[in-house]
C-alpha cells in the first residue's frame, strides 16, 4: 500500500523562498493582514488530514468503488468517504479560500492550490467530489443574483451541500453547441429542464445533503449552436425558502459509467426527467458563464496530476532504495548485501528525477499561477488586475494539458522503477497510472487546451500575454544572466525563450495560410510554451538554492534543488528539440492522406 | 465493444512486395517447396480464427478474470478461454513452424509471427496461454536429453499440453542470481524442488491436459549467483513411459495476482513443495539455456505490442469517422451533418497516424527480424547463419523495448481519440491501454532491453553487429538515394545512420571512463536506433509503393504507404533529436544527486 507524506518543505520553499508570496499577497488590499506563521499553519494542518484521513481511503476505494441503487437512484461511495468528507466540512476545510460574505475564511486561493495538491496525492477520487463544489461557487458568485447567492453560497462554503456540472451529452462532449437538453419556461420564473447528461463527475453521491447541479441546456427559441445554450441551476432537492430540503427534484442518477480509474469517484449519468431550474445569468449566454467554471477547474486537473505525480514519485523511491537487485555498473555499492538498492543503477535514477522534476516543476507553476489569480481576483490596481488576468488565461491551458501529460509519463516511469511489482494492485502504482489517464481528457482534452493556447491566448490576441510573459523571462534573464555560476540554468532558458519567439511567429504566419496549422503544431507548441514555464521556473529555484549555499545554509533541500534543475535541462528539456522540429514540419504530412485511406 | 480487421494486406504488402520473403525463404532448405499461395492461405485462416474465435472473448475476459479454487489449487480462465483453446489445438496451429520431426507442420517462424500478431491484436491475455508453449518448446528442442524431446516435444507441438517459464521469485526478477528455489538430486536421477516462484503467467489453467514447467532453481552444491542456477522441467503431472498422465506433481498455484491488465491470463503465484523435476542441460548453466526461452519471448512480448497498436488504431479510426464533433478550422467539410467527423481535425490525425505508423513500422520490423530468425536456424551457410544469428542478437532487445513502449504510447493515444468514452470500459480502448502497459516489464524491463542493446549487443562486440547493419542501410541508401523523388526518404535515413554511428562511438569511448554512462544514455540509445531501424523500413516501403505507382497501379494501398512514410519522417523522427541530446549529456545530472537526497 502506498504511503504519502505532504512535502511542506517543497511548497514553503515554492511560497516563501521563491515567490515571497506573503509579501505578494499582502499588497492584495484582502490579505493585508497575512503572515507567514499562518500559511505554514495551514500547510501543516492540510498535510495532516490529506495524508491521515483521505490518503488511507485510496486504495480500497479504487477496489470498491461506488454502487447505485437502481430503485432509488441513490449513489454509494466507497466506505469511509462520507465520515472523511464531513471530517472535511468540520474542518472548515471547503470554506477556505471562499469569500467572508459567503462565509469563507478568505485566504488567498493560493493557499487553497496548496491544500489541493494534498489532497489530490491522498486520493483524487474522494477529492473531486468537495473539487466540484468550488467551481459551482465561482459559477454562481460571478453570475448568481443575489437570491441565489445568498441560498446557495453559504451552503457550498460550509461543504453542507456539493456541486456538479452537467455539460456532457452522448453525442457532445466538446462540441457543447450540439447539446439537446430542453429548459421550457414555467408560469413562476423557473423553467423545467428535460434531457439526458453522461460522465457527471459527483453527479449522485452520499456524502453531502444536497447537490447543486450546474446544467446547461437550451431555451425553445434558442439560437442553434454554441450560442443558444443557457445555464441553469438544478438542486437535488428544492430548496426552502430558509434553506431546508425541500421535494426531490427529478434529476438522477440512471447510470454509473465503469471506468479505467478514479472508481472511488462516480461518473453519473444523469436523467433529467422535468426538473426545476432556474437560469444562471443571461439567456443563451451559459457557456460564457460555464466558463468561469471550466477555467478553475482546468486549473484543478493540472493539480490533480501534480498531486499524483508526487505521490508516485515518494513510493517509487523508498522501492528503489529497499528493493535489491544487480550491482551497479561501476561495482557494488551495498557489498554486505546480496545485491545493491536498484537506486544506484542510472536509468532507475533517470525514471524517479523525471518524476521528482515533474512534481517541483508543476508545484511551482501551480503556485505561480495561483498568485496570479489572487492578484487577479484581489487586485484594486486596474492594470495589475487585467495583466494577471491576461496571465492567468495564458498558463491555464498550459497547466491543465502540460502537467496531466507529465503526470502520465511521471506515474508510469514511477510504476516502470517497481519492475513487475508495479503492474500488480497492491503496490498501489498502477492506481495512479489508471487515475492519472483521465486528467488528458476531462474539462477539456489536452489537444483543446493546445487550440486555446496557439490559437486563442497567443495567436488571439497577437501575442500580448505571451510577450509580457516573455518580458518578465527576460528581465529576470539579464538580472541573472551576469552572474557565472548561474549560466547553466540562464543560457538555455534564454536560448528557450527566443525558439518560442520565433515559433510563435512563424505558426502564426502559417496561420494566415492555413487555419489547419494551428491544428497541426499546436500540440507540440502547448509542451514547449511548457517547458518555457519549468525551464524559467527551474532556473529561478535555482538561483535561491545557490544564493541560499552561499549565504552558508547547508540544507541539503538546496542541494537537491540544484539536482533536480540540472537534470531538468541536461533530460527533460531537450524534449524542445523534437517538438520545435515537429511543429515546424507543418500540418501537411497530417491532412495528405483521404479519410477513407486510414 | 472493439472490433478487428485482420491487415492481410499490409501483411502481404510486408512479406511479399518489401521482402520477398518467399523467395528469401525458399533458399533455406526445409522452406524450398514454400510458395506465396501457402502463404496466403495460411494468413486468411489465420486471420479469420483470431478475428472470429479469440478477438470475441477479449472484453468478456477482462471483466471476467481467472478463479482460484484454493482447496483445488485449479485456475478457472475465462468463459470460452478452454473452447477457444480446444479451437486452436484442432486446427493445428500449435504446430505452424514446428519441426516435422516432432509433429511439426515445418512452415517457417515468419509465418508464426503473423499468426501471432493477430492473435495479439484478438486477445493478448488469450495467447499467452499457447504463447508460452513456443518458449518451452525451443528450450527443450535445443537443451533437452532424446529421451525429454521425445516425450514432451510432441505434445507441446499437437498443444494438447502447455508450456510456463518459473524464474522470477519474490525477491528476484531482473537478477535472477539471487534466486533460492533449491533442487536436492534424488537416487533415481530426478530432483526435489522446493522454492516459491511469481508472477508466473500460465502457470496454471484449466485449457489444457498437462503444463510443463520450466523451474530455475540451485543445486545443493551450486555457487552463489548467476553461475549456480539450473534448469529443471518440472511437469503438473508426471507423465508415465506412453505419455500418459501420472501423479500429480506438488507444483501448484497458491495464488493469482491483480493485475492492471490482462486480467484473462493467469498470473501465478507458484508453490514447489518437494516437486520432481529433472535436470535440462548442464548444471549450474540453466540461465544460458534459459535464455533460448527468453529472447524467443521478447520478440514475442513486442508482437504484443504490435498487436495492440493495430486493433488499437483500427477501432479509433472507425470512431474519428463516426464522431460528429465541432467543425474543421479550415470550414465546414460535412455541412450536411450537425457538425464535422473528428477525422478533419489536425491533431486527431496526428493521433492515429501515430498509432497506424507504429503499426506499420512495427509489423515490418517484426517480419524483417523473422525472416533473420529463419536464416539463423535454417540457412545451411555458416557464414548466412551466423551473420543472421547476429542480426537477431542486435534487434531483439529493440523489438521488445521500441515497440512496446511504442505500443503504450499508440494505445493511449487511440483511446484519446475517443475523448472520455476512451476512459470507459465498454468502449474497449482502456483495456488495450493496460494490457499494454506490462510489455514494458515482462520479459526484461525495457531498461534491462537497453543495457542489453548498448552493452551487449553494441560495444560488446565492438560494433560488429551494429555495423553490418550499418551497412545494409548504406548499402541501400546508396541504391536509391540517386532517385530524386526517394530523396525525402533517403536524406533523413542516411543522416540518422551517421549520427547512429557517431553516438555509439561517442558512448564507447565514454564508457571505457565510467561504465555507467552506459547505463544512463542505453534508454535513449535504443530508442535512437529504434527510429534507426523504422526510418529503414518506411524508406524501404515508400520505396516499394513508389515503384508501384510508377507502374501504373491504383492500389490506394501505395499511397498510404508513402502518406504514412511522410508522416513518419515529419511528425515521428524528430524524436531522435531530443534522445540524442539527452544520450550525449551524460550520465552526470543522473549521479550527482546523493540517493538520501531523493
Amino acid at each position: 500500500m502506498p504511503t504519502y507524506t505532504p512535502p511542506i518543505r517543497d511548497l514553503q520553499f515554492v511560497l516563501h523562498e521563491m515567490f515571497d508570496a506573503v509579501g505578494t499577497l499582502k499588497q492584495l488590499p484582502p490579505h493585508g493582514e497575512l503572515d507567514a506563521d499562518t500559511v505554514n499553519a495551514v500547510l501543516e494542518e492540510a498535510g495532516k488530514f490529506a495524508a491521515g484521513v483521505i490518503a488511507p481511503l485510496n486504495a480500497p476505494g479504487d477496489i470498491q468503488g461506488c454502487t447505485l441503487d437502481r430503485d432509488t437512484h441513490a449513489v454509494r461511495t466507497p466506505e469511509g468517504f462520507k465520515a472523511a468528507y464531513q471530517a472535511y466540512v468540520d474542518g472548515g476545510w471547503p470554506a477556505l479560500s471562499v469569500d467572508p460574505a459567503h462565509g469563507g475564511q478568505g485566504l488567498p486561493l493560493t493557499l487553497n492550490q496548496c491544500l489541493y495538491e494534498m489532497l489530490n496525492s491522498a486520493n483524487q477520487a474522494w477529492t473531486m467530489y468537495p473539487g466540484l463544489s468550488h467551481g459551482a461557487y465561482e459559477c454562481l458568485h460571478a453570475h448568481g443574483t443575489p437570491e441565489q447567492k445568498a441560498l446557495y453560497l453559504p451552503r457550498l462554503t460550509s461543504g453542507e451541500w456539493t456541486g456538479s456540472m452537467c455539460l456532457t451529452e452522448p453525442h457532445c462532449g466538446t462540441d457543447l453547441g450540439l447539446l439537446r437538453t430542453k429548459a421550457e419556461p414555467q408560469a413562476d420564473g423557473s423553467f423545467r429542464l428535460t434531457g439526458q447528461k453522461i460522465f457527471i463527475s459527483a453527479g449522485e453521491h452520499d456524502l453531502a445533503a444536497n447537490i447543486v447541479h450546474l446544467v446547461l441546456a437550451r431555451l425553445p427559441d434558442a439560437p442553434a449552436g454554441s450560442k443558444g445554450i443557457s445555464l441553469f441551476i438544478c438542486p437535488k432537492f428544492i430548496p426552502q425558502a430558509d434553506g431546508g430540503l425541500g421535494a426531490r427534484n427529478p434529476v438522477f442518477c440512471s447510470g454509473l459509467e465503469h471506468k479505467m480509474g478514479i472508481h472511488g469517484n462516480s461518473t453519473c449519468q444523469m436523467t433529467l426527467d422535468g426538473a426545476t431550474g432556474w437560469l444562471v445569468g443571461q439567456p443563451n449566454k451559459g457557456l460564457a458563464a460555464m466558463f468561469v467554471m471550466m477555467n478553475a477547474a482546468r486549473l484543478g486537473v493540472g493539480c490533480q496530476s501534480l498531486g499524483l505525480t508526487e505521490v508516485a514519485y515518494q513510493n517509487a523511491v523508498t522501492y528503489a532504495r529497499d528493493r535489491l537487485q544487480m550491482r551497479a555498473l561501476t561495482g557494488p555499492k551495498a557489498p554486505d548485501k546480496p545485491a545493491d538498492p536498484i537506486i544506484v543503477h542510472p536509468d532507475v535514477r533517470r525514471m524517479l528525477l523525471t518524476a521528482r522534476a515533474m512534481a517541483e516543476g508543476g508545484r511551482a507553476l501551480l503556485v505561480y499561477t495561483a498568485l496570479q489569480l489572487d492578484t487577479a481576483l484581489a487586485s484594486d490596481d486596474a492594470d495589475e488586475k487585467a495583466a494577471a488576468e491576461r496571465r492567468v488565461a495564458l498558463l491555464t491551458p498550459v497547466v491543465k494539458a502540460f502537467l496531466t501529460d507529465n503526470g502520465w509519463t511521471a506515474t508510469s516511469a514511477c510504476m516502470q522503477v517497481y519492475g513487475g511489482h508495479g503492474y500488480i494492485r497492491e503496490w498501489g502504482m498502477e492506481q495512479f497510472v489508471r487515475d492519472a489517464r483521465i486528467n488528458m481528457i476531462y474539462e477539456g482534452t489536452n489537444t483543446i487546451q493546445s487550440l486555446d493556447l496557439l490559437g486563442r491566448k497567443v495567436l488571439g490576441d497577437n501575442g500580448k500575454a505571451l510577450k509580457e510573459f516573455g518580458r518578465e523571462i527576460a528581465d529576470w534573464v539579464e538580472e541573472h544572466g551576469v552572474t557565472e555560476s548561474m549560466q547553466e540554468f540562464v543560457n538555455p532558458l534564454a536560448d528557450l525563450g527566443d525558439k518560442v519567439t520565433k515559433l510563435s511567429t512563424e505558426l502564426g504566419m502559417k496561420a494566415f495560410g492555413n487555419a489547419d496549422e494551428v491544428g497541426g503544431a499546436a500540440v507540440d507548441y502547448l509542451r514547449v510554451v511548457g517547458h518555457l514555464c519549468f525551464a524559467y521556473l527551474f532556473a529561478r529555484a535555482a538561483q535561491v538554492a545557490q544564493a541560499r549555499i552561499a549565504a552558508g545554509s547547508d540544507d541539503p533541500h538546496y542541494r537537491a534543488k540544484l539536482h533536480v534543475a540540472r537534470f531538468y535541462f541536461a533530460k527533460l528539456l531537450p524534449e524542445t528539440a523534437a517538438l520545435i522540429r515537429s511543429a515546424r514540419s507543418g500540418v501537411g504530412s497530417l491532412m495528405a492522406m483521404e479519410a477513407d485511406l486510414f
